[in-house]
């Protein structure tokens, strides 16, 4: 049922021309994706700027890219109010996503711990039409999901799968060899997706696949074909470039490579703001020390 | 304009029964609130539980609300996403909020400085109904805005007050000797009320004030009559519970104890737990040492 | 017993030349503090850059110090080992410092609790010849120690003082409410100084009044004479000056600052850098703005 | 050169009886290593308690330990103090270090970047008659050392190697791939030796394999062999033990676990305090779900 959770599948960024949603864009990106061997693509993922998007600008998005592709769709649809992530969640499937991502609630912080978790994600996984993967993202939430709560949850019929976007693969392989077959653990940055792989992760959903997809897919395929030192070598020449539009120059950076590297990024939306000149320069000069630019 | 904006104002909390929003609950204790010497309400603030309520129940709270009191009505409709609180902050507006507490964005986290608070506050101001107060509580989003910050944006004309909920009074002092006398600034929680007070603050949005509106009023009172030493020492006594309250055991402390103290408290929505047996009775304790209870 | 431990302290800064221990600078400095109306001087407190300097010059700066002056010494003491702890104290005890001001102990940080504290400190105070002053300094250490905690200790006979760091006053009036009349409560840091005597404290170890150590004076003369107002717009006009010379440059800015105001600062030692010029021209602009150069 | 930096080292723990030094049981416990493949030993590290050992302590370690072992010996000598560092390291190195392991200076944590550990590093390097290894413990220091700062300093002729404690792989193999081929990474956690090893580290510094050395010999022999699948399958059967011997339980719980698996672990040292009954019973549960002990 979850073997498709597995390959590589970017974080789509979301394109806004005048601050405004701008579809068209999002779709001339999704037809250069198309074309590569992604196994399907993560709406309103952090770097989708979700945070920043209205509920009628989601199901807008999910129904356009719907349209124009076969392939695997998964939904950002979590938020700390488990009604409303109910009620998103059963619009996105409406709309076509197969699968929705629930980052974990926050607001809360020192109340997040084992059993609130399980509280939320039973609740909201009983209640919504499509299955849900976890979201563990503590660069952003300042929350982490402990392991133990993940296997926990993972027996449940409609959870069925983690995203981790912690650089930690020790919880990936820990995690891994505790939960039904079924239950797929995905990476969530390029920058440990060869050891997340070999600790028994499925894929990546991965930032960096929106600029370098095909690096990313051949990450995935050497791993397959266990040509590890390949996979090693890509692996440390895109970790500067991956550290570079997250960590360093955030959502910003990413759309700034996108459009460096023939797609549309754009501005990230208000309050956000573009990368400066000097910026521009620095992230031009790390896609060339990657060879990613000329 | 903004002369109303001084006293105490209790951030009310939401009640539920079977994790339902309880309005009659809701309006029993407003009619207990009424008979105080109280400012206004605050609805939807950290403790309001306002990330577990959807937008339908914030909107039918302040219709509801607002029907039974002409006292000034707060609502906390800030959201990551410029377009929701806009959008948000007018339909609460039309059902009544005569002011919007709109809380730090705070997804990015480590974008979230000096030029983006300007972003999003200007954005957010210029586009709403009715007044803007900042919101700065850092022990919820991880994010804190500088006095440099709030100075510079005390001088837009719909901006007209800051909530900090920071236990540094140093920063009201500082920002009240820069900012034009429309200007407000309220403290955010009971414990440096008096050196908020005394720092040119005009009153506090007390989580406190929900289980023992008399004593904060009577802080209130006490300083404005200039009888120093007593404020000190009521908010000596009304220290450890605050921290009960709050830090300690969080909303579902909140809750409990306003159940002990003759209001309707209830649960917490899920998934935020209860407090257990061991902890009501910590808790009893605390309210008893301060008094509150016998 | 302890009722010198009121007024004003400064933090002494420690002057190098060639990164090594310039006694005559530090002499020079003193003599200039001297004609004011201090009540001592804290030895090898964060600002004395403690952390960088070897037992032998700890020694060597205590005993000429101790020859220049009369007034109360307090001698930063505390390191993470009891044992050493207890020999440094004796030591600096012979030397002629009058107290220690010892440093919760932070390397394990997560075991830093209750108990952990009551261990070292009543452990450490009961083996030293000189009284004890705790010092809690959250911003250096990553540690906390809770009002509760210092309670249960200030009943130790040789336990007879805080200082706290925080800007958290709150913490300084629920402490002396219920702290014997003997165990005094220092603020550490100008920001707070006003509602920390407000709270109960009896003075002030400021890094300020290592450069402007009139206007710390100033402050103390005011409040203890009830001009309350005077106080607060004092130290609002300080404030800015403050942070700048603490968590904006550190103890490179304000030893840039104490050679601006006509005291010797030079560089801070290796591995700390001095400030750059910009960073030289802001500072001088912030003391401008204060009025303590023209 | 640095040929002698791989395989595994345990980091010895410090025992006491009576909280004083028991070199005799540190020595018995060094009997039961000696007939290990271990590489060589750590003195000092953080789990040995360095924060909490004299000066004449660590170097009566260090020759007592040299008596009985023509193994390496990596002694722990970091301070903030340059001065202290370079003194203690030189004495460290007359008893018989062979290497010094320096932990980031982390006092003024915010001035702690890219320059002042340039600064530190290399002004103790030169300084030095022995080896230095940087050692990366954000756990513990609150500081972390990047990337760019490593390449930049692993040219110095005198600055050998890397033990980086965090739990984040991609440090490892991107550093590795940077730096010259005598410069050793080596794993300074359990949960991540095998990706860690998988990226080019050539050891692991563990304190797990203060308990079950011969576990983390096997992991290392397997790796060693490419038989990849039996080195996870174990890592991940040891991913809980380690955890409760680091986060979980601290020192005391490592301690106690040696105990259980016949080493001497005693307890720690003053202010830490042993496990008690409840967390012993469940350190012997996850000892035993390893099949670590019957």
């Amino acid at each position: 049922m979850t073997d498709n959770l597995s390959g590589i599948f970017p974080p789509l960024t979301t394109p806004f021309t005048e601050d405004e949603l701008a579809l068209d864009k999002l779709l001339r990106n999704l037809r250069k994706y198309e074309r590569r061997e992604l196994s399907g693509y993560v709406l309103f993922g952090s770097n989708g700027e979700s945070a920043f998007l209205t509920r009628e600008e989601k199901l807008q998005i999910i129904s356009s890219v719907r349209e124009h592709t076969k392939k695997i769709l998964i939904a950002g649809t979590g938020l700390d109010s488990i009604k409303e992530t109910i009620s998103l969640t059963n619009e996105a499937a409406e709309k076509g996503a197969d699968y929705a991502l629930i980052i974990t609630p926050s607001f809360f912080k020192s109340e997040m711990k084992h059993h609130t978790f399980l509280n939320y994600y039973s609740k909201v996984a009983e209640s919504v039409m499509i299955p849900v993967i976890i979201y563990n993202v503590p660069k952003f939430t300042n929350v982490n999901i402990e392991p133990e709560t993940i296997i926990e949850l993972s027996v449940h019929p409609n959870i069925v799968g983690l995203k981790d976007s912690t650089e930690n693969p020790s919880r990936i392989s820990e995690i891994v060899s505790k939960v039904p077959k079924t239950f797929k653990v995905i990476v969530g940055t390029a920058s440990v997706l060869y050891p997340g792989l070999t600790g028994g992760a499925t894929g990546g959903i991965l930032a960096l696949a929106n600029i370098a997809p095909d690096e990313c897919i051949k990450m995935y395929n050497l791993f397959c074909e266990k040509k590890f030192n390949e996979v090693l070598e890509l692996q440390n020449r895109m970790i500067p470039v991956n550290r570079a539009v997250t960590a360093k120059f955030g959502v910003a950076g990413l759309k700034a490579a996108m459009d460096m590297m023939g797609y549309f990024g754009g501005n990230p939306r208000l309050p956000l703001e573009p990368l400066n000149e000097a910026q521009l320069i620095e992230l031009k000069m790390i896609l060339k020390k990657a060879s990613l630019i000329e």
